[in-house]
This record gives C-alpha cells, sequence and structure tokens, in this order.
C-alpha cells in the first residue's frame, strides 16, 4: 500500500480512537431509544426511522442493501462508536454464555464455537469511521490496506466470551470471507486484540472466490463435521454467517448496520 | 434470490427446526448483563439493557423466554405504546411492499401471502396491558375471554400492506396458532377491524394441539404448496410463523418484545 495512504489510515485511526467505545465513553447513551409518541423534529422522525431501520437489518426483513440509508449516517455513527451497540453485543454475549454452560464437553477436543472475524471478534469501526460508516459503497483496496495494518481492536463482549468459552472447554474456529493471502495480518491482528488459542483459523482459498459467503461458510461447517467436530455455537454479524447447512446448534446475530455480505 | 441460495436456506431452515434451538433451553433472562457502564441513573442503564434484550428476541438470539424481565415492564409497555412500534412495523411493511412488487403475479389465484394473527394482523396490546406485558406468565382462560370479544384492533401497517397486496393480485392466507372452535370470535374480529377477502383461515384442529407452532404451520405450508398455490410472502411476529419446510420465498419477522412461541 502507499507509503502516503498508510499515513492516512493510521492517522485517522489515531483520530477515532478516542471517539471508539473501546477505548472510552465520549457517547452518552442515546437520548431516547423509544422516542414515544411526541416526535415532531426531523430529526427524531429520522432517528426513529433508522432505528426501525436497524432492527430490519438485523432480523433480515431488509434483505439485501449495498449502503446505509443517507439520512442514516449519523444515526449508525452514532450507535456504532456509543453504548448501544456495546451493550448490545453484552446482551448477546451473555446469551450465548447461558447456552453453552449447558453444553456437555465430552474432552475429546471435538466441541467447537465457531466465531466469524471482522464485526464479531475484530471491530473495524476505526476504518468505516473515515469511510463514511457504511453510506459509501465497499472499496475493497482501502478495506484491504486496512486489514493489513493489523490493527483492529477486540470487541470487548466477544473477547470476554472468547475466553468464557474455552474456560468451558470448547475448541475456537475461526471462520472468516478474507482470503488466504490475508493469514498473516490476520493472525497478526487476532494476536494484538488479545485472541489466542484457536484450533484453527479458516480463509477463503482460491477455489473460494466468487462464492457467497453463505455457500462457502457452509461448506466450512461441513468439512468440520466431516472431521468429527461438533459445532455447538456459531457467533457472526452477517446472516451468511449463519445460514446454510450443516447450522450450529444454536446461532448468534450480531448487529451490524455498516454492510450486508450476502 | 437466487434458487441455489433459496434451497441453501429452505435446507438450513429444516435444521434449525430439527436442531431445535427453539424447543427447549428453559432459563431465565440473564439479570443483566449490560450493566450500563457509563449510566448514573438506573433508569437509563435499564434502558439500555432492555432495548439490547429487545433486539436479540427479535434476532431469535434469546431463544426461548418465557416472561420478559422484570425490570423492562416499562420499557416494554412505552415501546407497544409509542411510536416506535408503530415505525417498526412500518418499516417492515415497506420491506415488505418492495418485495411483493418484484413478484410475478400468474393470475391463476395460486400466489399467496401468508399472514398470521395475534401481533400481526391483529394487537392484543389492550390485553396485554391489563396483563403486565409479557411479565405474567400466559394465562389461555383470560387470553381467550379476550379473543372472544373479537376487539382487538388493527395493526395499522399491517392493514395498510394488506390491502396492497390483495391490489397487486396476491391472496390472502391466514395461519394461526388459534384454534378451530375460536373461528369464529376470530372471523368476526377480522372484520371488525377492517380485514376482508382471505382465501383460507386456517387454525389449529384438535390433531394439531399439543404440536410446536413452528411443526403445525410448517405442515399447513406444505399442504398449500401440494394444493399448487406459491408461497411468496409470510409475515409474522413469530419465528414459529416463519422458520420450518417449506419455507416462503420471503419471511418477514414483526416485533413482539411480550411474549415467544415455539
Amino acid at each position: 500500500m502507499g507509503l502516503f495512504r498508510s499515513l492516512l489510515l493510521l492517522l485517522a485511526l489515531s483520530a477515532v480512537a478516542s471517539a471508539s467505545p473501546f477505548h472510552s465513553l465520549l457517547r452518552a447513551v442515546p437520548e431516547d431509544p423509544a422516542p414515544g409518541r411526541s416526535a415532531d423534529g426531523e430529526g427524531v422522525a429520522d432517528r426513529l426511522f433508522c432505528d426501525s431501520w436497524r432492527l430490519s437489518v438485523e432480523t433480515n426483513d431488509a434483505g439485501y442493501w449495498r449502503t446505509i440509508p443517507q439520512k442514516c449516517l449519523k444515526f449508525v455513527e452514532d450507535y456504532v462508536n456509543g453504548d448501544h451497540y456495546a451493550s448490545d453485543f453484552d446482551v448477546i454475549s451473555s446469551e450465548s454464555l447461558s447456552f453453552a454452560e449447558t453444553v456437555p464437553i465430552a474432552g475429546d477436543g471435538k466441541d467447537v464455537w465457531i466465531f466469524d472475524i471482522d464485526e464479531t471478534l475484530l471491530s473495524n469501526v476505526p476504518y468505516y469511521a473515515i469511510n463514511g460508516y457504511g453510506s459509501q459503497v465497499f472499496n475493497e483496496t482501502s478495506f484491504d490496506e486496512w486489514v493489513d495494518l493489523a490493527r483492529a481492536p477486540a470487541l470487548p463482549a466477544s473477547l470476554r466470551l472468547y475466553e468464557e468459552l474455552i474456560g468451558l472447554g470448547f475448541q475456537m474456529v475461526l471462520l472468516t470471507g478474507r482470503s488466504e493471502n490475508q493469514r498473516n495480518s490476520t493472525e497478526k491482528n487476532l494476536l494484538y486484540a488479545g485472541y489466542h488459542s484457536w484450533i484453527t483459523l479458516i480463509l477463503r482459498q482460491t477455489s473460494d472466490l466468487g462464492k457467497p459467503a453463505l455457500v462457502y461458510k457452509s461448506e466450512r461447517r461441513a468439512d468440520l463435521e466431516a472431521q468429527g467436530f461438533r459445532i455447538h455455537g456459531n457467533s457472526g454479524d452477517q446472516w451468511s454467517d449463519l445460514l446454510g447447512l450443516p447450522l450450529a446448534k444454536r446461532s448468534f446475530k450480531l448487529p451490524n448496520p455498516m454492510y450486508y455480505i450476502d
């Protein structure tokens, strides 16, 4: 990557670090997650719409979408940088753990939990902060440059869950849409963010290029089952991380209002 | 959606049904996984938690739950009586209509849209308002008395969508967990609320009693397909309205933070 762009990214990264939910708590709790009946300003109406749009994204009602609604830029920015996003992760992690605690661990090293990486274990909010929070069409070149920096922070609730699952005896499998040629930077970033002890990191091979994520990830889960692994949990921010055969016993959809991968 | 993806989803979702994340796991909702780090008032922290809990319910991350968290009573009350619930319905209805407009209607009367009834076409909020908004365990006797009154109002966005779908040429199929002996009061209530022209109202028969909703509803969708109907859309407030084989081409999860049916 060009030195200038690298520098820009690094500068941007340090600039947004202080606004990130992971380093400080500059943002207040949303004024009112349920604005009630008295909305009369356009800002309030937009926020109400954007919050409903966000729900429809998370339930997959929205189906495929390419960019966030332009009028939701501020809403998405506030959400991913504020307590709301962190709280959503906290609750889902807690529900994941509640399920995990009911799973009998055989002790043969075959009890698996799958994690996606981007917006699941690692946060790319610092990247999206300088790329319009999903309001701009995805730019693979600049995103790959960001990946190479290997400086994405952990999503704190995911890191906590990850450690707890290891403590319960689960094997960690990381299944990502990133490419094999990003293995080094991905491993470096995972370690930088505090992750460790995964038994396998599965990336897209040349033969996977062009496959829908849902197909590629389902195939890799099938491989795992063929190797005798029992897939108890699967955590991902995209429905394409979770749907398709074989399924995990329980799948956990994490929030992501910035982009949609099908 | 491509046929391949549709097939994958079909397979996946039938596996979801048999993998039974929806049938088991009787457990309490976590007390408070998100203590609200920056919140200085308990109300704000609770509201943040409750809004995250609501998201996890709508994505099915929460799995089975019996009553709402006690501390979310006011939150749920405000939500279902406020603009937020209506806005969520508006956005999902709009997305449903956007999809519907892409469906070619053959004109042979076989192009179907399925609606659930309770919390989908009709609102039981007046009943839940005097029964703790889901904070109390479901009382079938008192709910059946409410059904007999046949005075549940329409959910406005659903009534609008219903009319628009008829205008586009879809046939309306109503598929409800209510029992055959509630047919008269249900028809009366639907007409009272403004619904009309459905081609069939499917209720639980004696042979369906005790079946999980997901199984019962999937069987009825299979019957419809066997009769030559093409199920394009399916709208319901419960995942058990939507999952299981055969699937509609698109399923639309409507919000319901008051109760969970598996």
